[in-house]
């Protein structure tokens, strides 16, 4: 994925940087970081606003961790271990690490685990919240991202795992997707002990670079991936990963098993007889849905879009999943001796928005305010009383805020979109009557003051 | 000011944690964060849509500038200099240093920068954002916060600044504060540039120690704050902070200039006559208003609530400002040749929602579902059905989603506060109709599935 303005940036930048560094600071980001403009963030926020209203009909509780955890206590379950030091960023505080979070459902054990006597159990939590990965950035690789979760903290009722999948769904529809536009695809983590267990496989290291190999067919392809799952395999730019050093017939029971589709595990034979009562159609078994994250122990979801998205220069490309989740039924009890089984959903918010845009006109415009020019700066008590009047009204408005000459406002009204202008010059002064000129038709009309606002809602 | 978790956590916490390292992590969080619950994020939330309302109809655009930056870029800006390099959080990343932003503004400047071209001038944007500060943690003192921002770049026009003091006033009238729960304070730094005159002041260490030291007046009172004008001050702690070494006379000038409440500059004349086209009138003129930050350059604000606010303890506490900001017309030159003037203001929105939460009964209450009781799993379908109609009827609603009999179930729906549960054992379902339990009043009724629905909503 090629999102926007972070992954375009040339690597040179960072050592253009650090030459500039005693004239002027950069005005770049760091690699792996973006700006986000209005249109982007209006999307996201009814993508928000649709998360919320279907969060609180599903009976979820609203909570918010914040961004550092003790390093130590949101653990290592991240899948890229690529840089083993650098998956988090980390932070020396005292002589203690603090780490900004990586995912929302570390942060949620803790919480639990810290409140675990007073909360109702099961615990139902939704979380909305920037998450960092301190990954090799690239292009379209972010180390920021808005995440999503929901989670059923508490329980091995495999309705709860159902249910995810079902308010995922419900939501993305509410975000204007039709069925034929997502898949929920379903597995298990007991699927893949299954087939550990026939690969004589037991090393814990070995177990998580397989699994981490298999996470990654989606995007590398089968073959790619099967490098990772051997000795190792070099990347485009250079960089060296080692593999799980599985050997040929290994390797070859792994493709058998992915190709088998109706290898499904009881717990994921159980969710579907479950999705039968909803009605709940959209899902398919894939064993080859693995999941990074290493805290997994059952159930895994993972949440695909099925129309094209096209990159930043217009390509069509893989776009992958926009969230996914599962079972963790042993991440709390690290934390001591709870018994506290769980499991949870989540999406990636900047990622759906960037699929949603391409998808659909949403018809959330910005709305741009309507100009008062400023002829005579001792008149501003005349321009602040129509201001007022078009503010009482709800109408965006505002008195041109810079310093220029008419010509200079009249630019500025037509760069920021404006709706239209209002002109109270002498003339107007004289007369008691403005001067609105719609900026779209160019036509100009006379009201007053009083008739303003009526007149603009006819234009906006 | 002292709120919540992450201030009351014992020091202690973290010692333990270290000792205890190899047996569980830590259940903590790191002192100066919290977590933050329902109530308080509602509230939040309601805050934050008044403020977009209000940012719609002024004109501005929305704009997200991520949680990192170059190091370089944000520069240090920072009032508390007492850790130097820990003012900010930062990380090396491929020998560049990168920080996690202390506010919006100093982004905002890099983003200008970056954008210059390209940008209607004057640029007026808002972003909600948070915020992180390396300072030495404490009771209340946090170090992640949720600022909200609104600016005028590209102006000198000092209607700009009117209007932020104008706006921040409507933002708190619509979350329910009446005029005389606020004010606004304003200054100019050309007020205290004439006093650095005076008292022939001109290192530029001096000048900043001598800021930071009447930023403090509020917190410390001026008996204590003057110990930081001259020598330095040992605080509670035991901990030393050097002061700007100010001979008597010389602080006998500066209090004289603060008790001079006539002593305004002109820019603060001029938007002083604003308001009146405005009908603003809850301002104040007040010398001794600093503001910590050192990037500003002209007319400064600061937003002071005057009810009394109570601490976690239940104890008055001086709340101090929930915001303020002011003119910053040399920012965006740092990184070029830009001629950019700027004005800027910023609300604490985790504070502002505190001292709601003491002022106002919202009415924001929490909506916790309906729960439908499981009397024999292979029933599911029956329970969905119930469910899929209330939910069908926008009815906050759930299964019971753990595993307990009857007793454990009603014991559940009672702790989340629970309107009502709902019975459907083996005599409704002979006779086709559910038992419908209010739990406030714990009276019970029989109703059809079909009307289930409108029988909760004439009780919730």
């Amino acid at each position: 994925m090629e999102l926007g303005v972070g992954g375009s940036n040339p690597p040179c930048c960072t050592k253009k940087m650090a030459k500039d560094k005693k004239t002027k600071p950069s005005k770049e980001l760091p690699l792996g970081f973006v700006d986000r403009k209005e249109k982007e963030l209006l999307i996201r926020d009814f993508v928000i606003s649709n998360i919320k209203e279907v969060m609180i009909k599903y009976g979820f509780q609203y909570l918010e961790t914040p961004s550092f955890e003790y390093t130590d206590s949101i653990g290592k379950f991240l899948p890229d271990k690529d840089r083993p030091d650098q998956g988090v960023f980390s932070f020396k505080d005292e002589r203690i690490w603090l780490s900004l979070r990586y995912d929302l459902t570390a942060p949620l054990a803790r919480y639990v685990a810290k409140n675990y006597l007073e909360l109702a159990k099961p615990f139902k939590r939704y979380q909305l919240g920037t998450v960092w990965r301190n990954e090799k950035p690239g292009p379209g690789r972010f180390r920021e991202f808005l995440q999503f979760d929901a989670d059923y903290v508490g329980t091995k009722n495999l309705q709860s795992d159902a249910e995810l999948c079902v308010l995922i769904s419900e939501i993305l529809e509410k975000c204007g997707l039709d069925k034929k536009d997502y898949t929920v695809k379903i597995s298990s983590r007991k699927f893949t002990d299954k087939l550990f267990e026939q690969l004589k496989v037991k090393s814990k290291e070995q177990i998580s670079t397989t699994l981490r190999a298999l996470d990654k067919i989606d995007r590398l392809g089968w073959e790619e991936a099967k490098k990772l799952l051997g000795e190792g395999r070099e990347d485009k730019s250079g960089d060296y990963t080692k593999g799980a050093n599985l050997n040929k017939e290994q390797i070859k029971v792994i493709e058998n098993a992915l190709n088998n589709k109706t290898s499904e595990s009881e717990d994921v034979l159980e969710i579907i007889e479950i999705f039968k009562g909803y009605n709940f159609k959209n899902y398919k078994f894939d064993p080859s849905v693995i999941r990074g994250l290493e805290y997994y122990t059952g159930p895994i979801f993972e949440v695909n879009l099925n129309f094209e998205v096209k990159n930043s220069k217009g390509k069509a490309i893989q776009f992958g999943s926009i969230g996914g989740g599962g079972r963790y039924d042993n991440l709390v009890s690290n934390f001591g001796n709870f018994d506290c089984p769980a499991t949870g959903i989540s999406i990636g918010l900047d990622r759906l928005v960037f699929a949603l845009m391409q998808k659909k006109d949403f018809k959330i415009n910005s709305i741009r305010p309507v100009m008062i020019c400023v002829f005579d700066k001792n008149k501003i008590y005349d321009y602040i009383k129509i201001l007022k009047s078009l503010r009482a009204s709800n109408i965006s408005s505002e008195i041109y805020p810079g310093e220029g000459k008419l010509k200079k406002q009249m630019e500025y009204a037509n760069k920021i979109g404006s709706p239209a202008v209002i002109l109270y010059g002498d003339n107007e002064i004289k007369s008691g009557k403005a001067t609105l000129k719609n900026l779209k038709s160019g036509k100009e009309i006379s009201a007053t003051i009083e008739s303003l606002s009526d007149e603009i809602k006819k234009i906006i």
